[in-house]
């Protein structure tokens, strides 16, 4: 039996999450060891496509990398090679199309072909890569967790572990001092990390870009546990909650979040309005780049290693234009298109939505 | 509407296992909040509910439990009410049928269902009680992950991470000092722990109690890794690996395991083996107990609310007989039979089991 | 023999720092088995004193809490009983002394001796209620580790765990990105958290608050790693790092910290003028109240349990007027008064600091 | 000002310890940033000099490496060049002296300095070398913490907090299951990680090889604790743990110790006896290796790093025959023979165990 592909290249793309080392190992690894093949890491996704900065990556280099996290490929958000922002003259920067170069690239190194391991915006370029002949696979990666073609993506089982564990942390000090104490995790459009962080830390309201919410119910929570037996609250607030159309503070935070430079994000805006409707103190802390780095929790390890096993196979035996997925505990592969449409986001009636409303979690709905 | 069931007993019973109190917590709560039932918690097993030891469950005794390892209800072995382990004189114990008493308790506490969180042995005597007239909900508790109904049980993924961590640790040691170590992870006959915390850990070999294996190969990998590149090389056994029957180390561990005092497991057996085999240093280590404490995963708490809210959720709507379980990330009931039929073992071709193949792990069969 | 106290009381007052159970349950023990004495536990600080909350702690009530975060007693900051807070009619605070409350409480439950357990603020009031007649025994308790009579507190070492586990997790993503990552973290007036978690996680800038940095050798720093090897950069600052006077940007943060409702503080700062002056893009992480929460590490598990039951001896044997220290590896008792003269500050020319300048560290002096 | 040392090896010997990355990352930054001085690394300690395995470090292999456990430089056991064992024919090992070729490779590198991380065997061939005119520094590395020229050694936090997790994980199974669960620790004549660990972990029962313990001691503790409120005890015992001489029990014991396949150690025998002498069910945990591997934690580190500069400044300086070591917090160099001189072990009055004694930890000797 022959192969299609004798060399492969491999990048990363978007923002780093924790498993993509395993990715780039398993890859490798498999591509080595199952097909005899030649693996070529290309530096800082796209971006380093369109440079040329790529080398062989040997078996020593993937050795004993499984558990760290970032990408020893390095990543980068400039990489559209058909949107590329070239320094024109001293400080003056133009987006230009520099996809020849990256194709040129493909060919020079005789890449037969390409797995991109990326987002939403990746698999995009995978997708117009693929237009331009270029032999893609894709694996998904996105920390949200709200790629459309895969039930679960590596590197959010890790960020949600460290939700918990910093609720874990702020509960101590919340319930010695008997305050409310306001977490902002990522999800600017799927609540996943809010609703599994939420429920694993046992937070009392949880707030999803899902489910608009209004200030009465989270102020009774807060009412009710401060007045009660227990003594504080915790509140789980993804980025992108929102308060029902039309509220004034939407608005507000519609214009925050266009400011590039704004200074206090959703979960200080929570806690003001919790301190100031319920007279009780409210501290915020905003998790931000923690969610994203670190050593991989055993899930990302499991998944990043079956993903990457999975998209060698894809490449190795000529399945090109397809991102790998796991549905229902099964790693295969799907349509690129069909990964790009849309987004993965919480329904409503979830059932751990449900579960959690069942031991007595607020969403600031009703 | 009308609930069947406004007092509810809850007991766990048999080894304990990281998620218990997730369980009890969300059973309590949801019965409470959802359906203003009574929750009645039973101490040691079906010990307590034999002897009578119980008590209710308030909202602050299950308030900040889903975190903590253990169960604070406690457990028990010899909690068979049919066959009761009675002291009769000093020192003399007979086995009694002390069914009568643990019905009788049911009826004197007026419990209208009785949820039994367990594994195995604790489903089999549900099934007895349910013979008997009493309305149980099983919630199944195995930390090997065998239990047949359920795609998924908690306590799992906190084992596997303890297996992972230790894994990382002992690398680093076997790296500087170029040594083979062993680690024996629990998993007497099915081998999902080692697979899956010897993918997470990078182990270059995993044997199975589902695969036998034969020293030859696992000597080779030996060889391999101290030859090359790498000077160290980690090998992750289940306790209930073994060699092809007729094998005389299969006579041999089989002698051991029936010894209740036996010094040396499989882990250390398979040491030796490969320290004489091959001329490298080889250390073992034995996580045993420290497998089954400790905080519980996010993916534990997570899976035990979600159980523990949908087992209140059968008890008070009547709906007996069953047991709650995961499958293709939906909990439902399932019948408690099929539930209690065999084990659910890692099928030797399992796409993990080719991934860990694909980036080069050994499984001893080839 | 007999002893001094017969009863005695324990209370936390202040901000929370891991290892407050620690003290309590070494108190209470040491009490009670080494003098058969009775411990009164004095609900959220000195505030329960006035109101007379409190109640005699148990055994049981302290076994298991050694490695939980917070206090079991709670605490409070408007806890002086000379200048209490008083509600005096619909929303209208007004400050009383209230101190014959707590005297009167101290007396009612005849408590021979008082163990408060706090920082500063705490241990200005147990002189002043010393002076009152009270047998004060303090324990000291500053996450800063500021405290001028003692080596160290307890708290510390978990904070800056914290702080290095951050560290950790940012490298990764900065390293990926090719990023610069500010992470601030506690120390208003000195830089002790600072200083060990930035060593330890390696940060390639530490900014204290007692060596004023100027803008221009943080830039060179930046420059520096971005241009050659290494392509990310990791700045550590303590909430008191500062400008020399006179500098514009002091001002600017002088402004900001006597806002209480600022929306940034000194990591989005530097964040920004090191975005603006050297043109690497650059992310801030404020750590805030997750350095204080969580399970006590081991050497605060350790401290807290040697304080405690120093304490307890002091309070036992009527050795009053004091706060144990720790110095040298010794614990002993240091009178009051001297633990709160001042504050212990980073010496610029530390040993620790000559090591992270050895290593590579910019101060932002030179 | 002119520098003794322009080229510094440096090397790690004995058993592997958290922190030795940070040792040699601190000696080459610090060599290279104030002393312009080459860094020679040298591969599994004396036997790396010996057979000519060594490399110039550069900055980049240094870089990131202060988190990472194990040595970069691999270590050895075999190493004393006085008595190196040489394989004379087919499976024939003969010791002979290889000195000569130690000092050749010297001489061959221009080595002005060498830095030897290691423990006691390693300080002694250290100082052997120093008589044959080789310029030498010492770093003291041992887990026990037993050097007696420091008060305190890297790797020993790190191992001690292994121990106290291990506890706080096995105290759960115990306390579910009303159990005894004895964990085995490091320290064969040392018991700091004992008292350590136990002391942060709650442990019932401390045996250290420094106080002779006695059976009924043990068992009155199990006794009163699982007929009281608890219903489980914890035992924490040194590997060198040992009854009064005379007893036939130290006889086995030692008999045991000597065979080096025995198959249970100290632990699983104070189990057995413990089960046999209560009649309570007991299980025994060996942490063994588990406590040597993984990332350092803070105080590691900062350690590390600190002796790692002091040491690069006495070769480079010309201050030789000198080992770095921590006194009252403060890094100094001190003779190499004090260092040698006997072990540091836990007085029998150390502050700690009598503040053990007061929270009720048995010792096992009254």
């Amino acid at each position: 039996m022959t192969y299609q592909a004798r060399r492969i290249g491999v990048l990363t793309g978007g923002g780093d999450c924790p498993g993509l080392n395993g990715v780039i190992r398993a890859v490798t690894k498999t591509a080595q060891n199952d097909y005899g093949a030649t693996v070529i890491g290309i530096e800082d996704g796209f971006e380093g496509l369109v440079e040329g900065r790529m080398r062989e990556l040997t078996h020593q280099e993937v050795s004993g990398i499984l558990g760290h996290g970032g990408t020893i490929l390095g990543s980068s958000n400039k990489g559209d090679p058909w949107h590329y922002p070239v320094e024109v003259s001293e400080g003056r920067i133009e987006v230009q199309d520099l996809s020849y170069r990256a194709l040129r690239n493909v060919e020079r190194w005789g890449l037969d072909a390409l797995v991109a391991i990326g987002g939403d915006g990746t698999m995009h370029i995978a997708s117009r890569m693929m237009d331009a002949g270029v032999n893609m696979v894709g694996v998904p990666k996105t920390i949200d967790n709200d790629v459309p073609g895969t039930d679960v993506t590596f590197g959010f089982d890790t960020a949600v572990t460290v939700v918990c564990e910093a609720i874990d942390r702020l509960a101590t000090t919340a319930s010695s001092h008997h305050r409310v104490m306001v977490v902002e995790v990522m999800g600017r459009y799927a609540g996943w990390i809010a609703l599994m962080g939420g429920v694993a830390g046992g937070a009392d309201v949880i707030l999803l870009p899902e489910i608009p919410f209004s200030w009465e119910p989270v102020f009774g929570k807060v009412h009710e546990r401060q007045s009660l037996h227990k003594r504080f609250t915790i509140v789980c607030v993804a980025e992108g909650a929102r308060l029902p159309d039309g509220d004034e503070v939407v608005a507000e935070m519609d214009k925050k979040r266009t400011d590039p430079k704004r200074l206090g994000g959703i979960g200080a805006m929570v806690a003001r309005a919790i301190e100031e409707g319920t007279g009780h103190e409210t501290r915020a802390t905003v998790l931000g780049h923690l969610q994203r780095g670190g050593a991989p929790t055993v899930a990302d390890r499991v998944l990043a290693t079956g993903f990457g096993a999975a998209a060698a196979h894809c490449a190795a035996r000529g399945e090109f234009g397809v991102m790998v997925a796991s549905r229902n505990g099964i790693i295969l592969p799907v349509p690129i298109a069909e990964a790009v449409a849309g987004q993965r986001r919480v329904p409503p009636d979830h059932h751990l939505v449900a579960a959690a409303r069942s031991v007595g979690t607020c969403f600031g709905d009703r």
